[in-house]
């Protein structure tokens, strides 16, 4: 995959790591990586408006992400993210995760669209045309 | 890269999925996936002899996960894993979860080696030939 | 409040602590208590035949724990409950924690029951009938 | 315990509730309550500046929450807090917690100072002097 170039980036969010979201080796615990990309998805799909109440209309399908610096306790991570591709029934991501010390990982996702029972379905028209990069 | 072929996976950890493990959408939530394949690791490198009290000699540098089916509260997930490669500096892990319902997901991972500072180091020649495939 | 006898005690669950229940101190973080007298109830409550999917048909309402021994990663944790006191539209319940090394909390809980909008309800009486003690 | 004046809140801290917060019952997970609490003395420990690193010279040793509002993904969090008792070794402090929604919970704690093996020391006369209310 070609590398991201910062123009993908269209949407900030940023958030604080809490105390706990450090482990016993005294920095941000892996999986809390995902937890901070999520909340970049949530701000920006809750904008976009296509949640509805906390409940997002699609399941992580795939995720991958680079590590490249440990993060600390009371740090603000802005996570940039874009939407890079949009499939029939999924589209990808890519997010940069960056606090005072620098870029702390890079990722991609892929989001697969699905209805209240979690079923694969087409991304709808009017989600397609809002999500879709320009 | 290659698929993994089962041989691969030579260490077997189960773990329980919790209450709390489900999101707000009712399904085993995305970060928890990364905690599972962390306890497979805890439990692999305690029985190599390799850890100091709670701590891993190595951090996370990479990782990438396909999700195949949400997992559910109360499920036991049965996570399979092995090193498929040792570096220099770094070394590859892949890893299968199973729950009674199917495969949850498969990933892969880069783990690199630290000091008690965290700074990356060669891996030691007696943990190097604990943890090459054989 | 008098001391909870051990007689209280009826139905016994067990958890094995993960490493990411560590926090930065390197033990057991404080909240996880509470997840874990969480999945003591979702334990008797199942076998009770009382929750409706993974859904609980009560809320925690109030809740005071007694920390008395750090936890640490890879103990398993028993967890003994028992229902003291049927109210009206509220219950509560009784916790003890326990792993190799000793008692690692005490606690009690005030359950609220409530309908599937989270509004407070009585509680019915095939519920109270399974959940008083005898 | 007498009932706790607002007057005994000192200190302000905010923190905003993430979607993984939430538990399959689509409320705030009752344990991220704890982890709130936590969150305001990491801010105002840090802020006395007796923190060293990421490490809290206190483990909690006692809790009691009343829950009175359940809260919901994207909401921020006020938590006020302050010490209303200091002891030889321990001392304890008052918390609530309120979002745009009204107070979601109120809760005292003990906590109790240690020496870095977590064994229970005096209280030092200079942080005695910084935690005192006045």
């Amino acid at each position: 995959m070609a590398e991201t170039t910062r123009q993908s980036y269209i949407f900030e969010h940023t958030e604080r790591i809490r105390w706990v979201d450090l482990d016993a080796a005294g920095v941000l615990n892996n999986a809390v990586y995902l937890t901070l990309l999520e909340q970049a998805r949530f701000a920006f799909f809750s904008e976009l408006g296509l949640l509805e109440g906390a409940q997002f209309p699609f399941l992580l399908g795939d995720t991958h992400v680079r590590f490249l610096l440990p993060g600390g306790a009371g740090e603000t991570v802005t996570i940039r993210t874009g939407v890079s591709r949009v499939g029939t029934k999924s589209f990808e991501m890519v997010y940069e995760l960056e606090s005072e010390r620098g870029v702390l990982a890079r990722a991609e996702a892929t989001l697969v669209w699905v209805d209240s029972q979690l079923q694969s379905i087409p991304i709808p028209d009017a989600a397609r045309a809002l999500i879709s990069p320009s």
